[in-house]
């Protein structure tokens, strides 16, 4: 499997695009994203636990209940959530993209990402879906990259090639996301695109597990954005033999699919809103698949072992304290913890209690930029892994003051 | 009821001092504080959840199983946690300072606080235990206070005076908590006195029943220490009748014990690691109590929400966000939210939506150092409060490097 170029346009029969169509107040930011495929996709989605949900999500399900979408929609600057007119909007601008795409509405997938609660008008959509369709091309990833951020400071995106049946096919994805991520729902949005044939509901079988280790194991701030999903459509455009069950193809999609979420994950860990440092938790020998994943997400959601990190300090006692309070069941006097970068390797806790170590060595590794909190349980054969990232002064400097 | 003077020592026949003993490197800071009945006193304890316990949790479950305890002690500067001799370090403080009182040691309550598996010696509690409890007065609480303080800026002290069947009584505490403060479970250290005559039995029965609507509503950072304790000590010396029941007078108990133990909550809430501001969030109109006491948890644990209101930012979508997440039955197209402060109340949404209000007005309510953060749910009769602060630079900078 190669890692490759080209983001949601690798795939092919995908084409893409981005603009500034006014929503956002700053010209020089996109705030209007595009995927099209050129033939009706598979299409199979995740979406937010939140119980206040954006009005699009809503849309984007009733379209895709049939399993089949051509084109995904996306705004950033105004999440169309706790707005009087939001059902409206989002049906609004679907209508007007199926119109100039000369598709069904109810093929499109619509999604907006940005402040909660502010009105919304359908007048920037009206003025910026011609020029969006106009300028869709295969090149185009970066530009609906682009379109979808918020506060993230780098574009996320990513591509796999891989065989299926002898046949060359390709996965491909955009993420956006960097605060209000919190694990056990589908968090922020991703689109991700194929041109491997797979059927409906074996695409959403692969999308619903894989979010399980990947997507719902990602925390920046505990708080859970209300308007998450994650979708992939899967166009067929490679010629490999059609997966409708599960099997050695199935196994070897699922394995290419989560290449590209576990690429999109890390990103969007380490582009954590004000995060310095990509944190991994890494948790192994747990007597259940369930304790390793508690675990794992208790330990990456500190908000105290998070500043340590920033602060490059070797306060393991926060790593023994938030398992503690983790909920899962574990034998403390067994605990082991060390720390690891790309300057090696540290073992600070053996059987729940300190052991000698230099302070300075640990300093050294931990004032890289991507740590890992290696955790043993000692109990047995499962393991899991979460991704987050430190608590910053720049995190409050963001959200102390984000709609100004 | 009237707020009295005199901490832990406003209760007849308690005694209390704090000493530097050398656990602190820090000379000017007292790390050693004891509470002293000169009875032996009813004694009823809470402690926390955390599967990782410190070592003087395990002795002082064991020396209040009986119901009676007669001095309270408890060091600062380290945690007696996740060590090796943490047992032994705590039994033998007990006995040395049983000695030194001429009491049994298994009358003793031993806690301590600080950083988690560090190594700790006997040699400052052998050095600091005889100037302590030579030091003992009834005006002691204030350095008893301070003998507790870690991160603390302020020390933590309140009593009230209040009658029992024709007898005045008093109840006082102190306490300290900062950070890794969260609810559900006893949270920091609390110790509190009164010269109510009232049996373990019922005492037990107060503290329990009293921490479910004050210390376990209350959060800093989402961290639950591995340490905490709230524990009551009554030793009867008011003369009033003594409460083995359930009544009028068990009820005025109740009362005066949840009088000091909100003042203490909001006390540590409004000093929380380098808050600017107490937060308290007030959920009415809920169809059960635990939905209105999940939503409020929800709100006043949101980061984003946390750090809206440290840059006075009327985001109040970040507090239906909040509660769309907190897993509680809600209905969202009915839930209403508004700011309150000295400077006045402003209504920021309705029904589930926005409503144009003033973002200059807002601006100068939570401007103010005490902000309400009113959620109303429209499904009922139930309601709650929990207690926290903003997030703020300082509690980055403290916490990223708080072992140096």
């Amino acid at each position: 499997m190669n890692i490759i170029t080209g983001g949601v346009c690798a795939a092919k029969g995908f084409l893409a695009n981005g603009v500034h169509c006014g929503i956002r107040k700053n010209r020089t930011k996109r705030d209007l994203a595009l995927i099209y495929s050129e033939t009706p996709a598979s299409a199979a989605a995740v979406y937010t636990t939140n119980l206040v949900k954006g009005a699009p999500l809503a849309v984007t399900k009733k379209h895709i209940a049939n399993g089949v979408a051509q084109a995904i929609i996306c705004n950033s600057g105004n999440a169309n959530t706790c707005n009087a007119n939001g059902a409206e909007i989002a049906e609004t601008t679907c209508a007007l993209l199926a119109d100039k795409l000369g598709i069904a509405a109810d093929d499109i997938v619509v999604a907006s990402t940005g402040v909660i609660g502010q009105p919304m008008s359908i007048e920037p959509f009206e003025a910026g879906i011609p020029s969006l369709v106009d300028g869709l091309t295969s090149s185009g990833s970066e530009l609906a990259a682009e379109g979808i951020m918020t506060t993230d400071t780098i574009k996320k995106e990513v591509a796999v090639e891989f065989e299926l049946g002898g046949k060359t096919c390709r996965i491909g994805g955009i993420a956006k996301g960097s605060g209000m991520i919190h694990p056990n729902m589908a968090t922020m949005l991703v689109f991700i695109t194929t041109d491997a044939a797979i059927s409906p509901k074996m695409l959403q079988k692969a999308l619903s597990n894989d979010i399980t280790n990947t997507f719902n194991m990602l925390s920046i701030d505990g708080d859970t954005s209300t308007n998450d999903m994650v979708v992939v459509l899967a166009n067929g455009a490679a010629g490999n033999e059609e997966i409708t069950e599960d099997g050695a193809d199935f196994t070897e999609f699922m394995k290419a699919l989560n290449t590209v979420t576990v690429h999109l994950c890390r990103t969007i860990a380490g582009d954590g809103e004000g995060a310095t440092k990509l944190l991994e938790c890494k948790v192994s020998g747990a007597g259940e698949l369930s304790t390793a994943k508690t675990v794992a997400k208790s330990v990456i959601c500190s908000s105290l072992l998070k500043a340590a990190m920033f602060g490059a300090d070797a306060n393991w006692g926060r790593v023994l304290c938030a398992i503690g309070y983790s909920g899962a069941p574990v034998d403390v006097t067994k605990v082991g913890v060390s720390f690891r970068s790309a300057k090696g390797t540290i073992e600070v806790c053996r059987d729940g209690a300190g052991v000698d170590f230099s302070e300075e060595r640990a300093k050294d590794i931990l004032l890289e930029a991507e740590i890992e909190i290696l955790v043993t349980l000692g109990d047995g054969e499962f393991s899991a892994t979460a991704w987050g990232c430190d608590l910053t002064y720049d995190y409050v400097k963001i959200n102390g003051d984000y709609r100004t």
